[in-house]
């Protein structure tokens, strides 16, 4: 591998000879297209054979000069809702009810997390992310230092957002760390959030209001998840839904992301609509856990935005944008019994671009001049990705993880052909975890 | 790769250090197991602490000695119902309504396919089914001949059944194929198996019923896959469901292997566990495809027999066994609105140990003394397959093609760490796959 090592090295690398997925200008894929990036930056997409791409190209040297031999290059995935520190309980406990999984497996491990505990296992789930294409994800979860220490250590782009609930975090740390991590320049940035509306008590849902209008900032939460959840809350609010009862108290003035949105109403969905509420879509996790089918097609229909996001490795339990977007299609046919419904392009435009745009990164979310230089390489010559018949389509229903050869944040080529560049020795982010593993359970049986 | 080129030079392997799931005996791990191959068979399979162990061992040299590090060894998927020979049809349309699928995209192409065409595009879905860990497969197409010379070229095992319907094949190939293709030691074997109710006359049911009779053998079919079949057959045929109807014209006097089995009544359940007909589900076909998702939970308290298929790569689109598991117990889960439904463990031993009963091969049933050599390595140090706390729920739950090592068919390792050894070369597959699609294409422009 010749790349960059870390950003502190930037270096200008020329991709040629590519299909060149762009998600800008129009919808075509340009064949034999070329991509150069420099330092952090894409500094020309397109066919090569503009003056643009003359005067980009004088008098630049390049680092590397690398073949695509037809393959496809494009923006990475964004994984918009997941929970990397979770890794360690993988397959830690299945096949269960939820509140028994929830109460008996899950809180009394995470109780007894430390922040090194937090800083493996993200780094883990960034190696997952980085064998799957993802090159930004928004996270949520405990300790958001040992988080941005794994995520920046590893190049990994990542968007924070606050757990705040009656028994962790605050709005008072949640101010605390929008003021601190939303910097220029960096590879992590931080959203308000809160975990949902059943975790979190009126008096703390206001005193949070309050910051969201100090900052004129959307709020960011798991919402409608279940039924459970929004019947809790017509039981404990006057018979309003947790949509209805939340921007009641003004905490979706300046909009907000919606983690799940399963279970909406028609009422819902015009609050939704008025306060340019975007949803992001856990089809994996939703049907493991028996939540239900997010309604995709409704929303495609609305124009709600939408992203894509796999939940925390302790739900789904595996990291797989390729996974998500066959089931974003599929399950969104079965729920509308309708094999036309929720298109695959609209569900790969989803997974790369409109996912960048709903947790804000308008910057990574097409292959353009100025862009962050953040995009992956696809081998198309696998046995699952042939004929070419229609690529894209190819990507969504047939993709794999197997096929992605490259993936690039920020201009450093952070995996290829199997190997990670992430500063970190493999074998010593799986031990940890497993080290990890062993004490908690230890503790647990004590 | 040090390995038998063919099955003409059968060697003798021994695994070492490896998590042995045999699918025999008790249901544990065995670690640090071994696992010794000599020609097309598995001579032994434990901890290599047993005498049997040196029993076997003595005299014996080894052509290759692998150690395993830790890896997971354990028996192939078995892709229970797939139509290979759709392969050059992958992303050719989708999104479509059920009838323009059919009828306006894939009946006019398949009505120019020649033997050729069938053969190549059956090769490049063997490629695909070993690079995810798939040693045999049932597959239902047009002209066995070219299906049997794929597979045996390729060295897939495959269990073809017949497609007979109005329009294609007959009772009388049907006997021919059955009693020539069912040859001792050959990868290929053959059973007696029609379209489906809905495209095939009474007369021509008839005379299947006789086949049946006259070898006694269980019939293989598209069953219950659509309420619109199940509609179609209650009207066609005095209010009778697809299985009432079918069972009285004595087909199931054999038994039967049904494959979708999506829309099944409490009648049908009867004659299906009277008759002991076992079901292969499509989970991934079922949701694309808009049909529906099967009961599996129900099967399983019934104790009805199943096996998992990828269907084919025009409906799916692509030939993925852990997908397929995934979609089992997670579309079981949100059918029974129960995250505790249809358990992994056993979604994982249907898919290796149980879908080989149900379509006829008990030889490639689990990892023992004297069984067929159909095997695979999983890679268990990636990523989305740490930490180690249950290895099984973490193939079935985050597993992927990309932890595939190995896959090894009666004693040959066709595929290692990204290599096939299928006898031609992968990119001539590739362009005579693109050949299909670009003759016939233009031949439907014309």
């Amino acid at each position: 591998m010749i790349h960059a090592l870390s950003r502190e090295i930037p270096v200008n690398i020329r991709f040629f000879n590519g299909r060149v997925i762009a998600f800008y200008g129009d919808s075509n894929i340009i064949d034999g297209g070329e991509v150069i990036v420099t330092g952090d930056t894409i500094a020309y997409c397109g066919d090569g054979k503009d003056s643009r791409y003359n005067e980009v190209c004088q008098g630049l040297s390049f680092d590397r000069e690398m073949d695509l031999k037809g393959n496809v290059i494009m923006p990475g995935f964004k994984n918009c809702h997941t929970h990397s520190g979770m890794a360690f309980l993988r397959s830690m406990a299945d096949d269960m009810k939820l509140e028994d999984w929830l109460n008996k497996q899950i809180f009394p491990r995470e109780a007894r997390l430390t922040a090194d505990d937090i800083y493996y296992s993200t780094k883990l789930s960034v190696m997952e992310y980085l064998t799957g294409g993802v090159t930004g994800i928004c996270d949520m979860y405990l300790m958001p230092e040992a988080i941005a220490r794994a995520t920046e250590e590893t190049g990994m782009r990542c968007v924070q957002c606050g757990c705040v609930n009656n028994f962790s975090q605050s709005a008072g740390l949640l101010k605390e760390w929008y003021e601190n991590y939303n910097k220029e320049n960096s590879l992590t940035s931080f959203r308000l959030g809160i975990h949902a509306e059943y975790t979190c008590s009126e008096e703390l849902l206001k005193e949070i209001s309050t910051l969201v209008h100090e900052k004129k900032a959307p709020l960011y939460l798991h919402m409608s998840e279940t039924e459970f959840e929004v019947q809790g809350c017509r039981e404990r609010h006057q018979g309003l839904s947790p949509v209805e009862y939340l921007d009641s108290l003004g905490l979706f003035d300046y909009g907000a992301l919606f983690f799940h949105g399963v279970h909406v109403t028609d009422k819902d969905l015009e609050i939704m609509k008025k306060r340019s509420i975007a949803v992001v879509t856990n089809p994996a996790s939703n049907a493991k856990l028996a939540s239900g089918i997010a309604p995709i097609s409704r929303y495609l229909k609305e124009g709600v935005k939408l992203g894509i996001g796999t939940d925390g490795p302790a739900s789904n339990n595996c990291l797989d944008m390729f996974r998500e977007m066959f089931l974003t299609t599929a399950l969104g046919k079965l729920k509308e019994n309708d094999a036309a419904a929720v298109d695959a392009m609209e569900v790969l435009r989803i997974a790369c671009s409109e996912g960048a745009e709903v947790i804000g990164l308008p910057e990574c979310d097409s292959l353009a001049e100025g862009k962050k230089a953040d995009l992956i390489v696809l081998d198309l010559f696998a046995p699952n990705m042939q004929p070419l018949n229609n690529i894209m389509k190819n990507i969504v229903y047939s993709g794999s993880k197997a096929n992605v050869k490259l993936t690039m944040i920020d201009g450093v080529i952070r995996y290829e052909d199997g190997a990670f560049n992430i500063g970190e020795d493999p074998e010593r982010i799986y031990s940890e975890v497993s080290r990890t593993v062993e004490r908690i359970n230890k503790e647990i049986e004590v």
